[in-house]
């Protein structure tokens, strides 16, 4: 399965992460990348290749021009507001229900606030370049198996699944797993499928695509009542309009383990089948494993290939994107067993 | 003029506050109170009492019931989940636009981030009681006024302009300007109007009372296309319904002076006169001075009494109710000279 890889995450260091009311050292970081790449060069997953140029206006696709402009610029005016050598740019608020979203204010702070909903994703100096690499690896992912290659590989970094057609949050600043579904749609595909593995609820493909009824948007993740994001990803979410019944929710407790896992996972490739995609896209994600530093799964390495495997029944061209996972040994170790367990099954 | 005030807030003490990207020092804190209970003491305004005990029923006069049990426990389950030593809890995201409000999340994290919007207001193990008590300040104030006295001042502390209905923000927890003004209509007040001249647009009140025609909302302010609160506080919000007309903003640039606040305070009085109102709230706040550290603004503690004299000239019951000023020296001085201003006109 061929890799495709950037550098230029390296550029995306956040310096600071809210825990429990403090801000301490991130849990998001570069090292991650790295963990992914080790792991799949040790196990000789396939070739590393850079991702094409995509430029920007592509983003457009999914985005709104207002919100990819405030992010290639936010850097720029929140180092001209409070110097270069200012921390992370952070927003301050939030547009509450009861406000108005019709609005965007002149300020960087204000627009912080408009486009984000919450402190977990910190913009620094590099953050826009990073952010657009990952897009165009997950996009140029896409276009190899829009191609006829069974699958790729984007191991970009950040990630994309909290991030919306006009806000980013959750360590993710452009919609990734949607710009490659789109992407597929684009090159022929009729109907395409996000699975999401990630711990955490992807409320941002699930949100794109909800009044869809082109892309199938399931995942499996910590329940919200307890877990980021909190308002989004509960079972009797299932789509408007043209888009009902393309999303499938399937919260679990904490503490989950292989034995929950593995039911929700059928359930999740049953509903898959039924929606007839295409071609599937997957939001990958080791956060759900028993090690990890934010998250409350119970998964363990050995389980990866057997959702790898669980994928690879679809017998989809598959393009696979990488997400969220916070221990580098998990990381390392988790994220080729899956890919190994799709590419064996 | 009888000053209500307890020294609950002494209780309250955040420790960190979101500036620039760094949780630094906060800009809120106990000395905010202390200075100005030092001033109002040296100028001789009146005697300092405590206030009545209102219990915490009555808060739902404006508040959610889910609101107020979630202030009273919401440090007490912070406690739990992260200890009695934790740092101040922190929400960690909004509820977005695209996302849902019809579900309270169950966990400590999911409710934090449930009932604010930002993350300029810390809880801790006093907030509770001493935004409790802030309430029973303003509440006593108002009482004082209907009772048939011409003014009182509640000297409480935290502020409670930037709460609404059933979300805390921006340093406020309780909407104690909202309480007052609710006050003077159940004890008989047929209309009333809330003027707020503190730097910071109050979309508490203006959120709570937008859609009734019994109380007035208006506000001059730094204009929220640069400044907190960004997504309401423009000139074009003037009520909806039953309430329409019974809004006015005036946003004002920064670096606004004398010479622009005093029209904009002529006009504020004019529509406050038209309105017909029985009697007064004022959300006090003495950031509008020059030498505030978060605000821009640029006036000097000699405008002040010329606030207390406009505002004197509409010959109404007033409650004046303590806010916003991040400068001791400003408070200390501006505050008596406001109120000296009111009294002496």
């Amino acid at each position: 399965m061929r890799i495709i890889y950037s550098d230029a995450h390296e550029r995306h260091v956040p310096k600071l992460d809210l825990v429990n009311g403090e801000l301490g050292a991130p849990a998001e970081g570069p090292f991650r990348a790295q963990a992914v790449l080790d792991g799949v060069r040790e196990a000789g997953v396939g070739r590393i290749e850079a991702p094409q140029d995509w430029g920007r206006e592509y983003l457009s696709r999914i985005h709104t021009a207002a919100y990819v402009d405030f992010l290639e610029s936010a850097w720029d005016e929140w180092a001209a507001a409070y110097g270069a050598d200012a921390a992370d740019a952070l927003p301050l608020a939030r547009v509450q229900h009861d406000m108005r979203r019709d609005r965007i204010p002149r300020s960087i702070d204000g627009k912080l606030s408009y486009f984000s909903y919450d402190i977990g994703s910190p913009i620094g100096p590099g953050t826009w370049a990073a952010a657009l690499k990952s897009a165009h690896c997950a996009t140029t992912a896409a276009d190899i198996v829009a191609g006829g290659e069974r699958a790729a590989f984007s191991l970009g970094r950040p990630g994309g699944h909290h991030a919306g057609v006009d806000y980013y949050a959750g360590y993710c600043y452009l919609a990734i797993e949607a710009l490659a579904a789109q992407h597929l749609l684009d090159r022929g595909a009729k109907k395409v499928a996000i699975l999401d593995v990630d711990y955490h609820h992807g409320n941002g493909p699930q949100s794109i695509f909800y009044r869809r009824g082109d892309v199938f948007y399931g995942s499996i993740h910590g329940d919200p009542s307890d877990e980021y994001p909190f308002f989004t990803g509960y079972a009797d979410e299932t789509g408007e309009g043209e888009g009902e019944g393309a999303t499938l929710n399937i919260p679990l407790p904490f503490g989950t383990g292989w034995r929950a896992y593995e039911p929700a996972l059928a359930h999740l490739t049953e509903a898959t089948r039924r929606f007839g995609a295409d071609a599937l896209v997957i939001a990958m994600g080791v956060d759900t494993h028993k090690d990890d530093p934010i998250s409350r799964f119970r998964l363990e390495v050995d389980h990866y290939p057997r959702i790898g495997a669980a994928i690879a029944s679809l017998r989809l061209p598959t393009v696979w994107i990488n997400g969220g996972g916070y221990d580098a040994a998990a990381l390392k170790a988790g994220v080729p067993a899956m890919l190994a367990g799709f590419e064996g099954a």
